[in-house]
């Protein structure tokens, strides 16, 4: 039998939607707010779902202890408090808007997953409005 | 890269459930509670999910601004503040169950968004513990 | 020892907010899109606060059974479902706008409670970003 | 025109994640304080999602009171304020994880519903943080 | 400048609402449900509030990390994964009542606390519509 | 009658809680991960409680769009995507933690309400699990 679990956390970081190339004022005209020069922040939502048979002894696919253990040790030590521009080495050159943290998320945490119980999706809630998936294709 | 995003509004609306050609006693009997003559209504909840490729160069699979004004433009601002049986030109002669709502707001939507960044499901909560997913099929 | 206890429900109920005496246009000018002559809208939340002792014996300061048969039988029953201006005795002649179905509620609910563990607080909550609470002064 | 439908329902229970095999301490050691030897407990949230054809004329799927009625007669009555491991006789010798609750809430819930609005999905949300969803594969 | 300082953490616990020298036919009678034999259990939410003046050198009232450091070494370890009727030394005899538990909390926090930022109030949430609060009086 | 009418509004900004006449390393002792150098973030609430009289007459205490209005004209729009020690001119010198963030929106805000519809409290969420109310003493 296959299911899904999922877990939520959540970080809170500054971030500044912007490209490097362009001027302020064009980044503004392209990204309005979000590309604010001195930044703003957000209290993220990071959630995680792994898909697996469950373990007809535990009655678990996977232990949560472990994947929060993944979760904290390969992503949320490197953004919560911090400013995903100048901070986060795993995200340095590249644009931090909402799919970009999804995707690098998941290029972070999917190694530490097995077969038995993959990575699924990944879920990021900018704030409560606003959210994007990523599944990894 | 392929990635889902998504976007929630409210909108407070009253409605009736029940069919033109049956007594209020019939419409009663079928649709009890939410048949009553004089209507009742809801804070609904629109959210809207977008999949697409997520855009090298800005990192965005659609800008939610673009988003949130399609929204407005052929949704919201026909419905809110509104009564979903008297006042929508696009729901006449409709019965406005959560289904309905969410069918009629597919249609009013879906033209309005590309290939690139196409729309993938619209989802109406009627109540936080009542809602219906539409995804055009 | 003194405790405050509280329990929320909700009611889905449509109304207007218009004065009788003004035309349309003119409550359309007062009011806004709340006074749309066919009505609108809510999933409307009743959260009640009783305050008194906690009894040695039980525990509590009362029984919420007992609070939730008051709070359906003299007030829920009479708006869920309900159309604000045209179904409830109670709120005729009354603009229905969240201070006055809070103060109605009160009115409602306080004779039922006794001193023992008075009625202390109705809140009522239009939307998640709206409320009134009274307290009966 | 297929559209699903989701209802939430909750029940508060107590459970102990453990094998009736192991001992105590090596209970501890698996299943941490989940295992904890007098229990604990949560408010779980049901959250089920039927699919089906909107019919034409009522523009259901399925009415939401027929579908609280089944999950009510079927699995809230048997688990709600009870003890999973020691009340409930469809989860005797079962692992009460919240996996194993969404296969024996599917397993209960599935004989009830029809191939015109099939079940889809069980979620079990243990916590805000925690949860699982089963689609009887 | 006075200012309240609030935190809320969660903890999952099983209890029995029950007087021991009642026979369970007669708990039943009194506190119904809640009072089933072999327990039940909650996601509880303890929401604490400090009032105090703003340092004007360091613009807090009390540093949260302090709070968070009081709340879990003299209760939320006491209290999360236990069984409150037999678990926790502290409710030992006492009937585990909402009412019960907030007032047996205070007793617990309020000493940690100073008089610059003392203690101001204690919320148990049981569920989201049942709560509770205490303020020392 | 009296009644209290309050609203929720939120704001996306990014802070470094510290003092400017501390090293790094200091501010770091006193405020911890708040004091990342390079700022982090929160989707802030603000709630809003305005205490008076409801008018007879409209069944108003005051109407929530005059509200919403000196919230944006006199706070939101000065922090709303923005960097609250670099870009808010009345923060200038503050430390923003959340206690002066709300002892500032009072100052901004209060003036702008008359003694019938007087502003009662300022609450900030710098999380769902951290906030501060100020009152105005």
């Amino acid at each position: 039998m296959i299911a899904f679990i999922s877990r939520r956390e959540s970080f809170s970081s500054s971030h500044r939607v912007a490209l490097p190339n362009l001027s302020d004022k064009e980044n503004m005209k392209l990204f309005g707010a979000c590309s604010n020069k001195n930044g703003h922040g957000h209290n993220y939502i990071l959630e995680i779902t792994i898909k697996g048979k469950v373990n007809p002894k535990t009655g678990y696919v996977i232990d949560l202890k472990e994947v929060k253990e993944i979760m904290h040790q390969n992503f949320l030590k490197y953004v919560d408090h911090k400013n995903l521009n100048l901070d986060v080495d795993f995200l340095k050159g590249i644009n931090p808007t909402t799919e970009n943290i999804a995707i690098a998320c998941w290029n972070k945490l999917n190694p530490h997953f097995k077969k038995s119980a993959k990575l699924f999706s990944i879920k990021i809630f900018e704030t409560d409005k606003n959210f994007v998936e990523y599944r990894g294709e």
